[in-house]
């Protein structure tokens, strides 16, 4: 999963509706958050530099785990709702694919 | 990216031995590690932005609260060796103290 | 929530298969599993009673809970597939109710 | 890790108090506690046997996890408390040992 290539244009599929994801109407909200996370994370840099406390630092961490585990919950609700319920409709083999590959993602975020 | 004024001297009880904490001589990894985070984060916002598919952005999610959590181990195994060793040995009611405070920060990230 | 009224007979909703969830086919596996679960948390009294080293009862509790996280992840799969997925395909306000309570479940496994 | 002798007797090492570990004097809430949390396993199979809605059975099992990490935290406390608190004050090689070995268990805790 790169993340990189931002100067490549972003790919045709996001351009049509039916090819964009769950979260699609979320996606402002998705960034305020994930900016306030980034936000945290530097905070967490100054913390260091600053030879703060060590448990104050552990709190932020925490803060910023909880963060992040908060926007995965709001996304896999969105997918959920969205991906999963639309192969439930269409029937056939694609809903035991979509669901095992949502709890396999649900069983990466319990393993952290 | 760093937010900190890497120009201006580090704050004087930093260079006293007994006011810097467990973490220090470890600063310069912590601060990369750090920066790898804040990149991860930067990176999800990148995959929102270019509507990338949930369960990819999920396991990205994964992997920076991983990375947190396991930054946030290392401070504590450092403050363990150090705060709570050196309260140990200076003996009283110090010990006490400082073990309910890191019990209580593992707890924090245990509930994260 | 009681689970105690053992004595009287099954609520007669399990007997058709309408009404039965998403489990119910994994039925003996998920027996199977929690009896091991419950033989393990009777392994940890025997190792307090014993006096076992506390490092060694802390690596059997994360064993229990990990063999926890993994049944509750395989209930979780089978409820997307059966009860979500149903919701899906009768259509209405159903499926957000249905996706609403799932995640809140899945919010609670990741908080412990 | 076997834990199953419970014929023999307790290990002559309990007796002199140099060889008791940290959470010797909490025994008997340890125990309590642990045969509470053996109930909510018995709990969860009767759940299952009696099909019981999905949701309810895995919000019993959240219940679980949180009461086992609650042990395990406690444990955590009184072994800092006393093991690694020892082996601060007995100097030498040894609290590096200790906390690195605490912090490993803090880790597996964490990855569950």
């Amino acid at each position: 999963m790169t993340t990189t290539d931002t100067g490549a244009p972003a790919p045709s599929e996001t351009v049509t509706e039916n090819t964009t994801h769950g979260y699609h109407k979320q996606k402002d909200e998705h960034l305020k958050r994930l900016r306030r996370i980034e936000g945290q994370i530097r905070g967490l840099q100054r913390m260091v530099d600053e030879d703060v406390y060590c448990i104050d630092i552990l709190t932020q961490v925490s803060a910023s785990t909880k963060a992040l585990q908060s926007f995965a919950l709001q996304l896999l609700e969105e997918h959920l709702r969205h991906c999963v319920a639309d192969a439930a409709v269409k029937g056939g083999a694609e809903i035991d694919a979509k669901v095992e590959e949502a709890t396999k993602a649900i069983g990466r975020l319990l393993r952290t």
